[in-house]
């Protein structure tokens, strides 16, 4: 091989509200002649095989808006893609050339640092980006596996779920936005903890699912009840964890069914994400019941837990229960690179049940 | 003595908004005849020392109004005076009678159940409503200190500062309400801990107060300046512990100046007390900022920290602070039952800077 295709997404303008296929992406066809490129000092060229199709990455899309300055924005300003580059996820890569000691041709990686590409020449030392993928692991578990779930996508609400929420056999979770990524898995894995474990989503489809395939204990569509009603019914000893992804109204009315003590596990707030007028937010009106139910609420970023202790736990625990069958994994693969901006838009638009990868190349 | 005098206040009507003297109070003339009382198991007859004037009071004050159905208010239900009724707070009584194999006559107790009256008859096995005054620190200590400050009234302000606030040599705190009694204490802590402290109160002379007695780094009047101006003036850093005793728009402008990883000790939200129409609430529309910069929310009552190791280390390191001269204590000390009511008012008015105590009768 000399000169071969390179395929990849750039971004042709930025989204303001919902992003559209055809108006915000383009695929650019590029070549990469891998034999004569020459790497500087700890470079790497990358051959893809998989990308994860994260809600993050719609937050790198957007123009650089300074709000209130001490604002901090889930994307930094260097994070920030402009029109013309290509969008940067993550997922799985086979090193193919690299003079960095520390790798070899052959490693496979988890990458945070992709680009929506076939192949990535990567210009940094990215050592701190790349996570060495266990071969032996492979007899076991599907290399797409990889791209997401058994590393930085599962870990977020494992460890969240673990250390803030802190479920006690017994005790009643609600997680909104349950039929997602994050929420399916900490909904499995709060009922091996032993809870009781309902869930919200918005379709018929995905309540059907959590009921029926994950055994929630509860689910509704929140489309067709009063939310209100809905956690009287279906929590009927009230909530001791609620797993935040929506934030807005939801958080407002599940204030009010905390029990004493309860803990609120913030992992995001996906219905203000795109208000971008600090003064359309919506306004909580029930934080009162942090000071007389004593309630706990934190935040979190995945980074607060990455290369640590709790990391390593975490992949021990997820290999064992997939393992066991205990944790269902459901993930959706579209092929080739023509597809990584419809199946963004399409999980944005909340049409995925479980995880969206694109695989990109055998392996 | 046989038959005395035993004035106490009573509840003439609940107060809706700000209770006034005559309208919701009435001083009742009654006598007690201690010597021929006859008492039940466990009963005790107490002389009234020192009454602490508090805010919690206010909430026992209200006609029973079922919100909704799992919000819980600060006042239980059986904790809400009747009309009629003697009204129920803290402070420091000698037992004059008892028939308790655990107390004598003669002991001083710091009791959480006294009646705004000279003498109380207490009916109820008050033994974890009673806690022993150690006489011995009375040569150092005024006897009023153990009203409130010494006991329950120090403690939250302590233990959630510590314990929650988590404070660290060279942050910035911001407290609100700072000059209120819990906001001094609070404020002359962190400094004791090397923080930079920042208060807001509601006049020029609490601001004062705080900035040439108390030695805050920062205050400023709430109704002159703009607040998210003041606090990038005087949070030049951010603010990594937020002491939140008002809640609404401070807590939503404060949210915006937090730092990464900040904690924030929900004590009180005061603005939102008075009022009672749910719908009427300030909405907080920058709770975004939890998930963005993994902020820590926790709500506490004293009681969380009563009859714990915490409750010892606290009245350890406060009785050594008096003594060295760290902690200065505030308290204004009005004579005599008739000032009860008055002084109560003045206390919810805001006229107060520290601590008020009526004093019922002599040691």
């Amino acid at each position: 091989m000399t000169i071969i295709s390179n395929k990849g997404v750039v971004l042709k303008a930025h989204p303001k509200g919902m992003p559209k296929v055809d108006e915000h992406f383009e695929l650019v066809d590029r070549t990469i002649d891998i034999e004569n490129l020459k790497l500087g000092e700890n470079e790497f060229v990358l051959r893809n095989l998989y990308l994860s199709l994260d809600p993050y990455v719609r937050l790198t899309l957007k123009e650089h808006e300074p709000k209130h300055e001490r604002t901090i924005n889930k994307a930094s300003k260097k994070q920030l893609v402009q029109i013309g580059q290509i969008i940067i996820g993550a997922g799985v890569s086979e090193i193919i050339k690299t003079n960095n000691p520390n790798f070899k041709v052959g490693d496979l990686v988890y990458a945070l640092n992709l680009g929506w590409e076939e192949y990535s020449h990567i210009k940094s030392d990215a050592t701190s980006n790349f996570f060495f993928i266990n071969k032996d692991l492979l007899k076991d578990i599907p290399l797409s596996y990889f791209a997401s779930f058994i590393k930085r996508g599962g870990l977020a609400p494992y460890a969240s779920l673990k250390y803030i929420g802190k479920p006690k056999e017994g005790e009643t979770i609600f997680v909104s936005a349950a039929a997602g990524f994050v929420g399916q898995l900490v909904g499995q894995i709060a009922k091996i903890k032993g809870l009781r474990v309902v869930g919200s989503a918005g379709s018929d489809e995905k309540v059907d699912y959590l009921l029926n395939e994950l055994k929630f204990d509860a689910a509704f569509n929140y489309n067709k009840v009063e939310l209100d009603k809905a956690l009287y019914e279906y929590c009927p000893n009230g909530i001791d964890i609620y797993y935040e992804n929506v934030g807005g109204e939801t958080l407002e009315v599940v204030l009010n069914h905390c029990n004493l003590f309860a803990r609120i596990v913030a992992c995001g707030m996906i219905s203000q994400y795109n208000i971008t007028d600090p003064k359309e937010k919506y306004g909580v009106k029930t934080l009162e019941n942090i000071v007389t139910k004593r309630l706990y609420i934190q935040g979190f970023v995945v980074t607060d837990y990455i290369g640590t202790d709790i990391e390593k736990e975490y992949e021990k625990e997820i290999i064992e229960w997939i393992k066991s069958g205990k944790i269902i994994y459901k993930e959706t693969i579209f092929d080739g690179i023509e597809n990584v901006a419809k199946g963004f838009v399409d999980m944005l638009n909340g049409k995925n049940i479980g995880k969206y990868i694109v695989k990109l190349a055998d392996y």
